[in-house]
């Protein structure tokens, strides 16, 4: 299949079984009861503190594009196993449900809902693959350049991983997340033109091969970009040859013209080592303002700990380990039902497990974070039910779900609702921001939170608490069942 | 951007860097000297003994689509870096080289190129970043899921992993790469539509719950599919509750249709003891045929461990440790320049690195896969330059490259190239077989190694040595340069 793309409709990347269920929904006339899905996670990737949301905008423009063509009509008739109902269903199908969803830059914690899906049930249904696709990818990805950012403590970190990355999406949309995550560009040249995600990258290890020897090769890149000159110092021998080529041409082709050079980059060796002796070099040439960039199988962990070798190194290129999330590749997200209607009353659903863990949090719920007057930090998250009001007014008393004599009162706090409606009767209505905004909110987010969620080694656990109500109907319907 | 698929053009998924370094080669008149690059990788996944080449159709389908659209340049433009000679250059622009590639589903080793590019600097320089990402991607996916099916000693396994997976096309090409790798279907219908990969899946939970109770849940889905009837038992208790009702309706729906079970699928809990248990159910009752399908977080260590313990388990459905490759989710393919034309004569180049295992082996090269006659069995890979004959009449002599004492004489051997050609001048040559053909081929290809190859702990290393010609011409590239 040459022209793989020309038949590519992502309403067809859905488990298959979403549509065998769709059609017996259909068969058995269920296919009109109203829904209610939660997506949500258990557990923080690289056992972190705390999760950065991604993905929202990728999964709102596969909903606003949901059709399916005639060739796709095609296929599931040509299986034999589809009503003629089911058929026409699908031909005419638009999504026409509601959805609320935490905005790409949250901070979210396992088991809170992340997005809430209310439609009829073959709709709700469909769109379970694509929703969990959109949202544990990029969310993995910004969370785990987040980490990276964390690390590499003020210095900038880019990210130069389309290579090695899972597909072209894997690519171009984790550059993406990665921006929300706080990386400051990125090498694909695709993710700046779709989103402005700032391109960045010099040269690799085949232009210094290109040139008789190195010092032609520097000199013609700084000949060519006398205003961005990043040079790779490592393709023969970094501190004998590389670094002292560079000088030379700073001195030879920049210094005449007027211009400082950029920086020069290590991408191999012992980089703690290198990075040091290079910087003595570069500041006895008069260098102090030439950056070095390090590259070569980093992460949070390789950067911790070349900083605390004293590593002169200004900032980090990422290549494999962030867009891939190398040390903890998957985000586990999940979408339960947690509701159907009957006659217009919500009924809340349960899913039992023998894994506790895996024990659902009926109905349909809102999330309240709850902010400290004084310190303007986030205290707790109180998951509710939907319609609940928070009396600010008064002292609020939370407790543990589980460890319920776990007991804290708040005084003195505000609240925002952390669940905010994109779609209504299947329309648009939220106006998506743009990436830079959702990267400012991410910040300022992160922000409200004591330092104490953000380490990597033990992160303190946030308080993530049901309100009384839920708590209650979550324990009779384990009980009563 | 919602739709941000509107600007996707697959030329611009590049490194940055691709285009600054095809920008100066324009500048510096060295864009059509004629450039050799291979494609290859250092260490096999997982510690694996070999690996399974796949992407190289999509890699196909990315050259034969390759060009920048009037959107494309006007990004460039506002770039301001880049000179009007690649403006042009762009506008124009069309893939001219040759590429030679192992075919889809080949057994590969390490330091063998997998694809080779002759072509103008440019050229051969832009494509890097999707020549990599096709053949990194889909041959860890492959490799993977092979590792998996070989665990499952002659079970089916099932692609179940595309809500987990890094991106849309990690999902679809993802679950193509698993096909070549020996799974026997995907959950995915989006690749049965296109690749022809048989989707695959019947329920999930939520089916169960939106029933009144379990039994009526069951007894819908088999009214609605009596021919493809598995039951999904774990929502509420497998063995008091699960199975119980999907016997029941087995009795009730499809035995006075005159209909058999297909399975039952248990997704949770303890599967070794909870197959053995629902097989003995299962039996009892009558259904022998009945087969259990077990989910939940599996892998080829996991399946091993349920094969030991005796879990009765047909068949296995794999996500997200398949779809990501979770415990070793990067393939490590480079692109390393290795020649360059002068004069119509080929000067070798070589990237030294004190990293030994980072100095690439220069030259325009072919390997012979060297098959003892009586045996049929492959005995070793020899890499030699590309116009080196193989004399089969005579003993041949192989040793390894750096304990060159260690010498191996073979007698009795045929041979076969590995690298095919596909493109000559830009032109497609090569006819990309069917994604069965590719399965077919990697059956027949595993078939010709030695079992010690294809075991999971410490394999037998492969025989992948250098021919004297080539040697040579690499220990005096590294010795004089």
């Amino acid at each position: 299949m040459l022209n793989w793309k020309d038949e590519y409709n992502l309403g067809m990347l859905a488990d298959f079984y979403e549509f065998t269920m769709a059609n017996g929904y259909l068969e058995k006339n269920k296919e009109d009861i109203i829904t209610y899905f939660d997506l949500y996670f258990r557990n923080v990737p690289d056992n972190g503190g705390f999760v950065i949301l991604a993905g929202l905008e990728q999964l709102i423009s596969y909903i606003e594009n949901l059709k399916f063509s005639e060739s796709d009509i095609e296929y599931f008739k040509s299986k034999n196993i589809f009503s003629e109902k089911f058929i026409d269903y699908l031909r005419d199908f638009k999504f026409e449900g509601d959805i609320w969803a935490m905005p790409e830059g949250s901070i979210a914690f396992p088991n809170e809902p992340l997005v809430t899906v209310r439609a009829p049930a073959v709709q709700a249904q469909l769109i379970e693959t694509m929703a969990l696709l959109c949202i544990n990818h990029q969310t993995l990805i910004a969370t785990k350049a987040n980490r990276i950012v964390r690390a590499a403590n003020g210095r900038a970190v880019m990210e130069f991983g389309a290579r090695r990355a899972q597909g072209a999406d894997a690519a171009t949309l984790g550059a993406r997340a990665a921006y929300v995550g706080g990386v400051i560009g990125s090498s694909n040249t695709l993710t700046d033109k779709i989103f402005n995600v700032p391109a960045l990258g010099t040269m690799a290890h085949s232009w210094v091969m290109m040139f008789e020897n190195e010092y032609e090769a520097f000199k013609a890149y700084a000949e060519t970009f006398p205003d961005d000159t990043t040079l790779l110092v490592d393709t023969y021998n970094t501190l004998k040859e590389g670094v002292p080529n560079a000088i030379r041409v700073f001195n030879d082709v920049l210094k005449p013209l007027g211009k400082r050079p950029k920086g020069i980059r290590l991408d191999s060796g012992d980089i703690a080592y290198l990075s040091k002796q290079s910087r003595i070099m570069l500041d006895d040439a008069g260098y102090e303002d030439c950056k070095i960039v390090a590259s070569s199988s980093l992460d949070e962990f390789k950067i911790k700990a070349l900083i605390n070798q004293g590593a002169k190194v200004d900032s980090f290129g990422v290549g494999e380990r962030l867009i891939t999330s190398k040390s903890s590749p998957v985000f586990g997200g999940v979408y339960k039902l947690v509701a159907i209607e009957k006659n217009n009353k919500i009924i809340p659903k349960i899913k039992i497990s023998e894994n506790v863990e895996k024990i659902t949090t009926p109905g349909f719920k809102q999330i309240y974070r709850i902010y400290d007057n004084i310190t303007k930090k986030a205290e707790a998250d109180l998951v509710c039910l939907f319609d609940e009001e928070i009396d600010t007014t008064k002292p609020l008393e939370i407790f543990h779900p589980v460890h319920t004599w776990k007991r804290k009162v708040i005084e003195n706090f505000s609240v925002k609702k952390l669940l905010l409606p994109i779609f209504k009767n299947g329309k648009l209505i939220y106006n998506p921001p743009t990436l830079d905004d959702i990267t400012n909110y991410r910040k300022t987010e992160l922000n409200s939170f004591w330092d104490e969620i953000k380490r990597f080694d033990y992160p303190h656990l946030y308080v993530v608490d049901l309100s009384l109500k839920l708590w209650n109907l979550k324990t009779d319907l384990l009980q009563n069942r």
